[in-house]
């Protein structure tokens, strides 16, 4: 799964750094998946919904479906994007707005808070976007300059495309070469064969162990 | 995937009665995902939220997640929950808050609008819950006999879990009990070498063919 942050203090201009990169990626041909951190406790769902009501009433899943879209809540133990993978695959890159304490690469957007830039003090930040300051030592865009961002991002990410993931109870399991080669050889032998699999594209497989 | 359809006419309790599923199917131990139907047209998608932006701006997934909870948007082309799948798998029961046009079994939920019956206009009604009227040739239960409902539909339902699961771009493929057993083990044996999967419940497994 290939990860960019965009971090930055509360109202630095996150959300429209994302949707300047959302458009500069997908411009560029990537499928992409934007995802927003709420950060701060309280519920994500709003009261009086009716999947509210449904997950209240005890649903471990609520969908809202419809012409045009696909709404779906649920509860949700573990905040990192990897418990969400099998959400998000498919996609060449996951932009997460947050997570400035994760190992992901990042891009900081400061737009002069007293707080003070945060690339010094977190991990992996690649870029830094401002119109207020000018740093030595960290590439720096101005806001307007998203298209530029975007062509270094594109460097810099490896954004490479999987072909073979597997989770095993929730959890991507690491495959060298070697075995992510064979098991790909394998599934593309069973599915091959069946009906309507002949050329096929995608092919997503879950089993579950009898008991 | 085991669906069951909650039907009636606009204000006639559907929501109240999904509850009411909800509760008594999760009382059985049931992993339970419930889904609404939104019928008539228009944005699923708040107008000014984030993640409406986020899509706005071309994000072909949209997603908020923090502390308790998961929320995801998507553009939709395809209402049938059949194209839902990978979302709905790993419960035991899809009960859905419309589609009285789907092949799913149904619960009818009546309170006298003069619309009229619903039952034998369309297909596989199981049920009628209704405080109004009383019809032969039907089970009728009342709103405070869920509890009855319930018991009524474990019964009816075939609630089989499935094993092995297999979407080939995006549509189940159909596996006969020999071949799903054979994949079933094929899977087994791919995955069980792997560390950390040993004593694995539940694998999902993604592959998507090189260019």
């Amino acid at each position: 799964m290939n990860v960019l942050c965009v971090i930055g203090w509360s109202k630095s201009g996150k959300t429209a750094l994302m949707e300047g990169l959302i458009k500069g990626f997908k411009g560029r041909g990537l499928r992409v998946a934007a995802l927003k951190h709420h950060g701060h406790p309280g519920d994500v769902f709003p009261e009086g919904k009716d999947t509210t009501r449904f997950l209240k009433a005890g649903a471990d899943l609520a969908v809202l479906f419809g012409q045009g879209g696909l709404e779906l809540s649920r509860p949700l133990l573990d905040p990192d994007p990897q418990g969400l993978l099998p959400y998000l695959w498919g996609y060449d890159l996951v932009l997460v707005e947050g997570l400035k304490g994760s190992n992901y690469p990042k891009v900081e957007v400061y737009n002069g808070s007293p707080e003070g830039l945060l690339y010094q003090k977190v991990k992996g930040v690649l870029a830094l976007v401002s119109d207020q300051v000018e740093v030595q030592g960290i590439p720096t865009f101005k806001t307007h300059e998203v298209d530029a961002l975007v062509d270094y991002l594109m460097e810099k990410l490896p954004l490479k495309r999987q072909r073979l993931t597997l989770v095993a109870d929730g959890r991507e399991v690491a495959l060298n070469a070697f075995v992510e080669r064979m098991l790909y050889g394998l599934v593309k032998a069973m599915v091959a064969p069946l009906k309507g699999c002949e050329d096929v594209k995608e092919v997503v497989l879950r089993w579950e162990r009898d008991l």
